[in-house]
Formats: structure tokens, sequence, C-alpha cells
């Protein structure tokens, strides 16, 4: 038997994914100053849709960067109170020319909503608010549990608005805990609950040699070349099998427990489907002596993700450039710390660094690596709400991506979160074609309102 | 005693400079698609100019790629002929902010004449034509010697226009030697002879790991890394002394000669002076043994000229890209071949490429190496007609740059070259700043004038 709130989130399907396009259009994209203005659009665009929906003290804060959207509704005396988070910036959609379909005009097919955003988070967060609006609908303008919503727009760029919001207000996001929608399904029709999540460092690697651009022909032979000083840096920073070189790298790194190691060999994964469907390489890669479960959750990895500088265009120029630039991160597990990990890595990339060329090491921004312990009251609920939903046990995983608010309500609201997110591992998150298969954003919605009338059911 | 015609061209130094401006300010980048009209309007603008002057059959020829022009005046019976080649495209202008003034606004400072192209080689090639102006006019319209003209818009981009015309029509192009204006004198006031070039061939590696860019959080420590590869492959090209790794790449180097590496050790070269000048890096890097002049002059090298693909813009993405590519170009040197030192360099990349990518290594395009003797009659005349306008002896350098056309003149022509140019060391190639040294534009254009009288009057 389906609450009311499930049945009036059932009878509305074709509105509320109209209302996620509209929003989707906006091209929040963060990270490119000449989207600003969307990204403003995209947060005035969801204040009024909380507003409408019943909630109170709805704000667009602003802030140094993006703005923050709060809105809360604090009545239900004696519940708990949950956080919502979301974010509603995305990333930039290039390559342009391998979308099937154009990134910001969202496209069903096959039963999923094709669009940058799409899952990530835009779809995802819009679950929260469609959730709530069933609530309010079905239970007289009341919530089961006391909410508070908190929506920002720099998560693609590092969140440092939100952290700085965090750090300085505790007091107005005071909660039990976080309900963070922005992490997948171990696979389709089945429930998960995410309870551990990498942290990060990004980083920037610039390497300059001569004063100015050179001739390739005349200077040749004796001017340092910084593309491959920098290739011999990054070389210098990870083997061939993936393993980081950094001295002292994997020093902290806190294994796994027997128990969650166990669980995580039961789990429905094929590293040969994995590689066919979900990388398409030749091979996979990475640390030897790992699992790829273990590699991609448990495991600390270093990425390059762009090398700008030089001659780019095509065809042919002879520069040798005076400088060239790489966009380094790396992914973090529980014990390290992004503070000790920079400086080893820093230390040591001005130690390889090879002569004829200065280099300059730049952090960009940072995450706390996170786990979640199972026996927590919230996450125990949302497996109960799960269950009922999907009718499945619910699966624990890790994340091998970064949320690093998770870790900023643990250090500064002394919340735990809980991660219960609906992509899928095929969704393309920040990649071409990105995807939300439909059928997670209604049962996502069904979840969450199941998951809080039965919060409020509790003492 | 000045002759007529170096008389004619002493009073006609600011008309012969702003026409040169007028030519310079035709942004004519062969490189770049956007720039093909002005291109095409570069080399009827110099077709016109041709014509003006009194040379025959002007003609603009049409290519697969930029057109080529030509002229000539063959009517000195019995003097020998020369083919005056020279480049009318240039090279992109980018990073434009690095430019005091505009790159195609042509600016006086200094007595130099800030702009692109105007030494690379607009400039240099303009002088040609205003010393055959000068003759046409002191010499009652002849000239002391049989004259063809081609010129070219490829250059910077390889030149393949030009090379398949001399290899489909060689008798189009019939003469003695050729005379090439686009080399530099050794030290300001030195008038200089160019009797070597280095060969190139410049190539893309091309790395793919994954099939489509993938998060770097859920794929990381899983999915191969393309600019981890990529440079992991160049790390593996060049060590940090500058050796280049690539198993017999250095076989086929002929050393040259000892009286001419004696002549080298007498040139005003500080190589101090030239790292902090010229280069600026904080060190010169490079083959160990061998000084600064050979290595740029006689020695092959390697260069990395940009590294293009995954994100490249400002802030962060975490993006593992699908692929990434390299810009990579070799100097050779006699008697190293193009193509055998492309197969050995794409053999090896292939074999060191690490496990989890493909790789494609490509040709872009190929020039021969060449070496001209001082016992050539042309170059003894050039050395005498350098002696008169500039009061000194001629040395005799190489040069660390391609010049593929010359190669093409000695194969297909069976004809050499006279590189006799009028660059400065510091003038700013390929780079933002370029300029040419106003004083030897006009001792240039005498150089040629008194060069091709001496011509004339020799049977």
């Amino acid at each position: 038997m389906a609450s009311a709130a499930v049945e009036f989130a059932r009878s509305h399907h074709t509105r509320f994914l109209e209302e996620l396009k509209t929003l989707i259009r906006i091209p929040s994209v963060s990270t490119l100053p000449e989207h600003r203005e969307d990204v403003q659009r995209a947060a005035e665009w969801l204040a009024k849709e909380l507003k409408r929906i019943g909630m109170e003290h709805v704000e667009v804060i602003a802030t140094e960067g993006h703005p923050l959207v709060y809105a809360d509704w604090l009545r239900a005396e004696g519940r708990p109170t949950c956080l919502c988070y979301g974010h509603y910036d995305v990333q930039p959609p290039d390559p342009l020319e391998e979308w099937t379909t154009p990134p910001f005009e969202p496209t069903e097919r096959n039963g999923n909503l094709y669009a940058r955003g799409a899952v990530d988070d835009k779809g995802q967060m819009y679950m929260h608010v469609k959730a709530l609006e069933a609530l309010f609908a079905a239970h007289s303008g009341k919530l089961p549990l006391n909410v508070r919503v908190i929506l920002e727009g720099e998560e693609e760029v590092g969140g440092e608005q939100i952290a700085a919001f965090i750090r300085e207000h505790p007091e107005r996001l005071k909660a039990d805990f976080a309900l963070v929608s922005d992490t997948e399904m171990f696979a389709p029709e089945l429930p998960t609950l995410c309870v551990g999540l990498r942290g990060m460092i990004y980083t920037e690697i610039e390497v300059r040699g001569a004063k100015t651009d050179l001739h390739s022909g005349m200077y040749g032979g004796a001017a340092p070349n910084p593309f491959v000083a920098l290739a011999q840096i990054i070389a210098g920073l990870k083997d061939s099998d993936g393993r980081v070189l950094i001295p002292g790298f994997y020093d902290a790194v806190k294994a796994p427990g027997a128990d969650e190691l166990r669980a995580w060999k039961t789990l429905p994964f094929d590293e040969e489907h994995y590689r066919q469907t979900e990388v398409g390489s030749p091979e996979l890669t990475g640390e030897p002596g790992y699992s790829v479960i273990e590699r991609t959750w448990a495991r600390p990895t270093l990425d390059v993700h762009g090398m700008p500088g030089g001659f780019t265009g095509a065809g042919a120029k002879t520069v040798i450039p005076a400088k060239a630039l790489a966009k380094v991160s790396m992914r973090l597990v529980p014990e390290m710390t992004p503070q000790q990990t920079f400086a080893l890595y820093k230390a040591y990339v001005e130690k390889i660094a090879p002569r004829g060329v200065t280099v300059e090491v730049r952090l960009i921004h940072q995450g706390d690596a996170i786990v979640v312990g199972t026996e927590n009251p919230y996450i125990r609920t949302a497996t109960e709400a799960l269950r009922e939903v999907w009718g499945k046990d619910t699966v624990f995983i890790r994340s091998g991506g970064s949320i690093p608010i998770v870790g900023d309500f643990e250090r500064h609201l002394k919340i735990p979160t809980v991660m219960m997110g609906f992509g899928l591992p095929d969704d393309n998150l920040h990649a071409p074609n990105e995807k939300f298969h439909l059928a997670n954003f209604y049962r996502g919605i069904e979840s969450i309102i199941v998951f809080f009338e039965r919060l409020g059911e509790s003492r």
C-alpha cells in the first residue's frame, strides 16, 4: 500500500519531468565565467520552486562566488532534522561534437533523459524537491520531519563558498543528519547506499623554460623544452602499472575492514564486462595486487586532466613554448589528508624537476575522504525505506568520487551523511551524453518520501 | 662609389618601407583556415608589385593549398639565371597578449620594425623585390642577369604545394642557383652566409585510453590515463640532459669537418650571454659533450610543441580524457633522412607505449638536411658582394632551422642555394614581438643589388 505522498508523486511524473527539463536547459556551468548569469538564474529558479511547494525562509544567498539557495521547514516538533544538500551547477559540456543531442536540450531516449546535469546533480537534487512537494501535498501542508535545504552552485569547481558558509554559520544548518543524492547505484535495480568517499586534491604544475616562445629550429638543442620537462615529471609521478611514486604517498592509507572487503567480493561485478562496457580501453590499469573495486574505492590514485600551453591548433607550429601546464589531481582515502598529501607531492615534484626549468606547484582545491558507519540509525532507516520501495536489500558501497561537502558536514556540523544516490554506472558523468535513467528519477523520489515518512514515525 | 641601382635604393627607403608595411598588414597565417583569403590576398598583392617593377610572365598559380607566385625576366643572354625564393605566409601570432604592439600593425621602435612576418619572411623576401626594382630602374628596364621569382604561401605549414610544383615542373624553375633570404646573420654587422640547414620531421602522437571521457573519481585507479601514458612515452624519448633515446637516432649523423668546427670556435659567441639574452632559462640544456653551436647546427634534436586534448580551461574539471595528443618534431642533420628517422621513432614509440592505451604516430611534414660547399662560385661571388657592402669578411654558418625548399632545389633542380639572410639572433622568429632591424632591410637590398651586378659582369 503506497502512502498518499507516494501516490501524489506517481500521478505527477509528467509535470515533474518537464520541470526538471526546464532547470537543465539553464546552462549553469560553474567553471566558465561566461555562464555566471546562468548559474544565478538556476539558483533563482530553484528558490522560487522551493517557495511554491511550501518551504519557508527561502533565500538566495549571495557569496563571493556563485550563490547558495537556502530553505527550511522546521515545524515538526520532536522529529529529527534532515539537511538536504544538492548542487545545481554542472560540468562544462565539451567536447561538444561527441554529444548525440545538444547537452542543454534534455532529450528522452530509451527510458533515459540525456543532458549535462541530468544525473549530476540537477536530476538527483530535484528528487529531493519533488519528494518534499509530495509530502507537503499529502500531509496537509506539513512535513513528517524537519527539513533544511542547502543547494550550492560551485560543486564542480571546489565548493569554496558553501564550505565557508558552513564554517561561518554552522547554526544555520543545524541538523541531525544530511541527505545527499549525488552518488550512484552499484547496478540497475540494486538499491545502494554509499558509506565512503575518496577525498581529493586538484593541482596545477607550471613549468617555465625560456623567457619567451622560441623557434625550435634555431634553439632546439639548447633551450629547455617545458613540455618535455613536464612529461618527465609526470612520468616520475606514476609508473606504467598505475602505482603512484611519490615517497610516502601510501603511508597513511587505512585499509578497509575485512567484513567490508568480504561484502565487496559478493557484489555483482565482472572486471572484463566493466572494461568493455564502461571503460572501453584495451586493458584496465591500476595498482597491482588490488581488485578494480578496491582500486577505485579504497586506494588513492593520481590523474592528469590536461596539459595546456604551447601550440594546440591544427597543423604545425615549430615553437619551443616558454611554459607548459599540467592539471593533476589525486584521489585520497582514509586516513590521508589533503594537506599532507599535497606537501609530499609538491616536494617530490620540485625534487624530480629536470634542470633548465623552474617549477611551480599550486593547490586548486581539496576535499577530505570520508567513511560513514553502516550501524548509523539514519543509514538503518534509509535501508528499510529502500527495501520497501525496491523490494531488495541495500548494498553498501564506497565511491571513488569526492564529495567534499560530506567532510565539511562531519567536521563543522558534526553530523553523518546518508548518501542515497540513484545514478547508474554508465551515466557518463562529466562526459558527453550524460544521462539519468528516468525510472530511477521516479523511484528515487519515492525512496526519499518513504525514508522521510519513516523518520517521522520514529521518536 | 655606389652603383646607380644602389643609389636608387638609398633614395627610396621611405617608400620601400611603407610598401613592406602594407604587405605585413595582410595577416597571411597559413596554418589557420580563417586566414585563407588573407594568404590569397598577399599573393595577389605581390604579383601586382612584381609586374609593376618590370618582371614578366607574372602569375598567381592556384594549387590545392595556398597559391604560388611566379615571375621571370630572362633576357640577359649568356648570363646566369637566379631563382629568387621567398615565402609570404607567416606563423600564427599567438600568444597575442605578449605583443607590445599588435602583430599585424607594423610598428617602428628603436630602429626595428615590429610585426609578425617582419623578418620571417615578408621583410627578407621583399628585399629581393626591391633589389630587382632598383636594378630595373638603374639599367634602363633590364636586369644584369636572368631572374626567376617563386614565392610560396605554405612555408610555415610544410610547403607541400611548392614541393609538388618543383617535382612536377622543374623546367619552369630552371636556374643556375637559388637565392634564399630566410636565415640570419650571426651577429649584428657580421655579414653571414648560411651553408647548412637542419632537416626536420614534424609528427603527432595520439594516445587513446577509454572509449569516452570518464570521471576521475569513479574511474581513477582503473581507467588508463592517456596524458600519463603520453608523458611516459615522451619521457622515454629524451633524457633530462637532452639526449634523444630513440635507438639508432644518431647512427647516420655525419660530423662537421675539422675546419668547419675550428671556424665555429672563432665566432663571437658567449654561451652565458646567449642564455641570458636570448633564451632566458635558468640553464641551457642539450646533449652533453657538444657546444651550443654544435648542438643547434650540427646535432639532431627532439622537441614537443604542445599537448592538446583533455581539459585546458581555467579552473578544475575532473576528467580522465579519452585521448591525448602530442605535437613532436625532430631536427635532422646530414646524413639522417626523414624517412629512416620517422621509422625509428615510430617503432620506438609503439614499443615503449604503456599498456592499456593504443597509440598512433603520424608524420605531418618533413624536410631534408642540407650542406652547401663554401667553394661554390655563387657563394664566392656572394661573399665578395657582402664584403663590398658591409666592409667585412663573411662568416659561414649553419642554421638549426629547416628550409625544406633548399633540399628540393638540390634534389629536383640540381642547383645550389645561396642563403643570404639579414635577420638577427634576437628577432623573435615564431614568437611574440618579431622584428626586423631596418638597417639590415636596407643593406640587405644593397647586398643583393651588388651580388646581382657582379654576377652580371662575370661570364
